[in-house]
């Protein structure tokens, strides 16, 4: 049997190679990211031919003064052909991205499994522990489920593809709850939120500290031409584009009853006004808008974070659609029985800043009452995870 | 309104930007992999500085005779930067991975943001549509649910994560189902099966068919010393290893009815021996033949798929565990009221295949009926694929 044992042991190396060959060429595994005590990280790779590598990223430092989204800091060689960056001490906490350069062909750190996917870019990623840091973690608290459901969407005749986060205990017990539809913005899906989001992290976290509710979050795909993220999608399997058509034609919007009606048949909600919100990110900021004002009393909680506002706003705007006529009466309509929150967080630095500005000169207007929440920064998932997560806690208390 | 319809153009092609870099450096988004009309396949980088580029891949052709698991075929450079390689035509319809090495370093395919995990190695894939391609692919038939679930094992005093796969229907209707439960390998855990194995496609697709019964299949981690994949653990963000502790040495044989409690518990099932099967591969099938051993009232239908069998056959085996004392006399007592399919398959160049063969043979010593199912190759996700789709095919008719 001994001879079993000895080939398992070689078949396991083998099995491993792409981990055991980096391992064989730079005389030890390297270990990238290496987060250190004072809370500076070290990204390494083996590349004894390249000319150049350098790390692209998003970091941000207690005592750097920063104002770079994404920027790019050299890796230096040393002797046996590793490259290796140290970032200043202070990360704050937080999830960042990063990937490296080498000779300018873009490579993920074959040091780090965890990966995300934005649109059609994917990048490592690593959390510095501690603030924000240790909400978006896994933590050793009861866990939500989360599943990949199809439901038929009978307006677009279309089998389409969402993600629903249940929290912990909604198997074993029967009580109803409340739900947070949730959006997602161009060029991204139904993987969005869950995965760049830290969704059930948040969540999870969030209720297990008592400063939400525990809720039922739906992640629906809100591109009405396709039914599913890419890969999932029947008979294709496209790369994922950033700018599919009919995005923000009405479609959504008239179709998001087929939504709501699967999700309120499948699962034990409160279907109640002040059982739903509605919230979203750019499109999806847009889309929860416009839904909550087509269905004025469908929504008790509204988030727009760092939304697009105006059909104009959008490369794929139809500013004819009927969906977005008279925006203006169509919101004293549903600000006439207000929500109990109506909700805006944007950055300052985002694009569609100005045209926030002028959508709360509107609701001052005709005197509808909202949360205003502004951060630093612009349109990017560090602004959403925390609007999300200050949204959340204000939710069907 | 107009500028902020402009900015947003611009912010998108910004946000866009990994893909967009690409597209600016090689004139035009490249397209890796086409997959064309002869069923050949070219793979392009764009990489002007690197001296050498090759594709390392799992490739088989109808008319080429290879028998070669893993190889590397290298890359040639244009005047323009980009490197290519074109297949000879006929691949065989299948699921395939692959990845770049630039001068050495391991890439991933910046044109194909579809990635699998194996272990510690990510790698991207493609699929070769007809035959077993199809079976693998998202198709227009109803879809099962996929959810990531924690349960308590109160064997291991833990929280643990587990993917389950309801089919088609479950959420609307009220009948009970029978349950797979199908185990992974060493340096697997409970996203192996979903990812790697395609299983939510190939249950789908069987079950559209009319080839597989619906059935609910449920993938728990067998490594009774992480609570969850790796980044979904508690507390740690460690990367994957392959030899973890304590995965041969009774503990998981031991802890399992804490998983059948919870899912009986949770899921409308069938509690019955008939409702009930078993599968894995590797160290999976290794676990299947304990436990089944070990509860031999539990499951009507076993699969070990080029699995380990003795302790000794792996590096942590644990020869002194009471859950693998007298496995003659054990299996005799389970096949005196027998399973109805106990299924072997392995490919003729695994390096379990002697270890498979000496425990036919001790079947046959006692008389216990099996199928016997022989393939092609080793050790190789491609196998398990194949397993998967034939014994589910044999389940609960």
């Amino acid at each position: 049997m001994r001879r079993f044992k000895i080939l398992f042991a070689f078949v396991a190396v083998a099995c491993f190679y792409g981990f055991a060959q980096q391992a064989l060429w730079s005389g030890a595994a390297l270990k990238s990211p290496e987060l250190r005590a004072d809370r500076s990280a070290v990204f390494r790779l083996y590349a004894p031919e390249a000319d150049s590598v350098s790390v692209s990223c998003d970091f941000l430092f207690e005592f750097v003064n920063s104002n770079r989204p994404q920027y790019t800091e050299k890796m230096e060689k040393d002797s046996t052909g590793v490259w290796t960056y140290t970032t200043p001490p202070m990360l704050v906490p937080e999830l960042y991205s990063y990937s490296f350069l080498v000779d300018g062909v873009k490579t993920l750190d074959p040091s780090n499994v965890f990966v995300n996917r934005d649109v059609a870019t994917l990048s490592n990623y690593f959390i510095v522990k501690g603030g924000r840091g240790d909400l978006y973690s896994v933590n050793d608290v009861p866990h939500g489920t989360v599943s990949r459901v199809w439901y038929y969407s009978k307006s677009l005749n279309m089998n389409r593809r969402m993600t629903v986060y249940t929290p912990a205990g909604y198997e074993n017990g029967d009580s109803v709850y409340p739900v947070l539809y949730l959006l997602h913005g161009m060029g991204g899906d139904e993987e969005a939120w869950i995965s760049l989001g830290r969704t059930a992290q948040i969540l999870d976290n969030l209720i297990a500290q008592g400063k939400a509710e525990p809720m039922i979050v739906v992640m629906p795909n809100g591109n009405v031409s396709q039914e599913a993220a890419p890969g999932e999608t029947p008979g294709r399997i496209d790369q994922p584009v950033f700018n599919l058509p009919k995005t923000m034609d009405g479609g959504m919007e008239r179709s998001f009853l087929d939504i709501v009606e699967f999700v309120e048949r499948t699962y034990r909600v409160d279907k109640s006004k002040s059982g739903r919100a509605i919230a979203g990110l750019s499109m999806g900021g847009f889309h929860s808008l416009h839904i909550s004002k087509l269905y004025p009393d469908m929504f008790g909680y509204v988030g727009l974070f760092s939304a697009a506002i105006f059909p104009s706003d959008a490369p794929n705007g139809d500013t004819a659609s009927d969906v977005y006529a008279d925006m203006e009466g169509r919101l004293k309509v549903q600000f006439a029985n207000p929500p109990e929150l109506y909700w805006i967080g944007i950055g300052k630095d985002d694009f569609l800043y100005k045209a926030n500005t002028e959508y709360r000169g509107m609701l001052d207007r005709i005197g509808a009452k909202y949360t205003y929440y502004e951060t630093g920064e612009g349109h990017i998932w560090r602004n959403w995870r925390i609007y999300l997560s200050e949204f959340a806690s204000l939710l069907f208390r």
